[in-house]
Order: structure tokens, then sequence, then C-alpha cells
């Protein structure tokens, strides 16, 4: 097991990673699950266009990779990363996982479901709620979305 | 372009297709996916236990399949039928998808997101509501679900 000093810093790999994926024609969102232990298990940048599939967002392609990796239909005990605060889909999909700790960066006033929309994980329908740790390199990771789209206008 | 009269029973086939996935010990749930046409493009099964993975409810891999169909990364004037109201994290694929008008047979009180829960479609977050029809077939789309849970107790 790793020290906490060790550990890599993953929203910063993440962060490289939506990079990544806003320069693949993607919005530059990435996540990753790390297990108990705190070791990277599945990294995943957004795909939607590239799938072409609206539900590829890099939270589900992270998720259903570690499920693949874990042979395991749960992941109870991992971790969610993520660049931009999941949406209503993808919230749900992190309590129907039961993970343990959710981190993100960037807010999603207008699609978050976490702390904006829905509040998913405050509604009494949550049945699994992770802790939540939001906020976490918000300045670059809202200038690399805002970057992004700024450079579409 | 069938009449209606002429058009198969879209919810008696899902829920054959919800006994079958039932009888492989999955909670029986099926879902389908037709096009502007009501031609049937994409039919599945609840596989979370078949695939070891806690994200494939039925709607989620019959709207994945039929953007696989059609080449798309939405599926505009497209319908979803399925035979459980959706949960939150389906809800929201369901408005990722752009789909038309969600036909749902049995309501879930428990983790339903459409009737119940977050009623996400109603919510101000919600950037695309489809036409709901809630409670097609439920009588028999209840029994099946309740009669799988007292067989497992």
């Amino acid at each position: 097991m790793n020290e906490p000093s060790e550990r890599p810093d993953i929203m910063a790999l993440i962060l490289a990673e939506a990079e990544a994926a806003g320069a693949a024609g993607e919005v530059p969102v990435a996540a990753a699950v790390t297990d108990q232990e705190g070791a990277v298990i599945a990294m995943a940048q957004n795909r939607m266009k590239r799938d072409s599939n609206a539900l590829r967002h890099a939270e589900l392609v992270a998720l259903e990779t570690a499920m693949v990796v874990r042979g395991a239909e749960r992941l109870d005990g991992c971790d969610l990363w993520v660049t931009l605060e999941p949406c209503t889909m993808c919230a749900g999909a992190i309590a129907h996982a039961r993970i343990r700790r959710l981190y993100f960066a960037a807010r999603d006033i207008k699609a978050g479901a976490v702390e904006s929309g829905v509040r998913f994980f405050d509604s009494a329908a949550c049945h699994h709620r992770p802790e939540i740790y939001g906020g976490l390199s918000e300045t670059r990771a809202a200038a690399l979305l805002r970057d992004f789209f700024a450079a579409r206008r």
C-alpha cells in the first residue's frame, strides 16, 4: 500500500486525459477509478463523438472498465475521480456501482446532479451515497472547459 | 409505414424478453427502441448478472445498441419501450439520447425517477423531456416482478 505522499496526483493525471479528449474533439472530461489501496484500475476520456454514443461519458466508461478489471458487478470500496461534476445519468451510475468516494473538479451548474440539479445523492430516492469531495483543481478544470467552448464559438 | 393495427405489440414483445431475463436469473426487465416508423431497431434484456455490471440495465443496453444500429450519437425521433419505470441513471440516459416517447409498464416507487424519486423529466435540470406513457400492461409487468422476487425469498 502506498503512503499518501507516494501516491500519484490522480486529478492531475485525469486533467491531462481531459485535455487529450479535447484535442480529439470531445468535450474535455476524463475520469478514473481507484481501488481500496489507491491504485488506478481504470481511466477513461469522454468518448461521445468518437463512439457516436451520447452515453459514453468518461464516468460511465471508467466505471464499466473497472467492473471488467475487477470481474465484479459493483465497485464497493473503490473511488471515482472526474474532472467535471457528474450529470444525472452518471450520478445514478455511481450509486449503482456503490462507489465509496467521489472526487470531482469543476462544478457544473447546468447539467450537474451532485451539488446542482436534482442533487441525487441528497434525495430520498438515492440508495447509496458516496463521500463527496468537490472542487479539487477546480480552476484548471474550469479553464480547460471554458477554453474548449470559447475556441468552438 | 405500418398502420397502427399492423404493428406488433411492442410491450408484449418485451414482456416476453423480461420473462426470459428472469429465467436467466436477472431481475426481469427488458426494453426496446423503435424508430420513426415504429420498427424495432434494438431490443435488450437486463444483463447485470450475466455481464457482471451493475450498469447493464435493459434501457442502457437498448439505447446503446440503437446508437450502433443508427450510427448516430443520439436517437432523435426514436421511442423507448421498457417493462419497468426507468431509474435515475436511465432517465438521464433517455434525455441524453433525445428519445421522443417513453413507454413503460410497471411503476417503480422505490427506484423509479419518472413518476417517483427525483422525477427527472419534470426537473428544471432536464434538457430534453420525452412524451411519457406509463402504466401500459402494468398488471402483467408488476406480476412478473412480484413473482420473481417471491420465488427468491
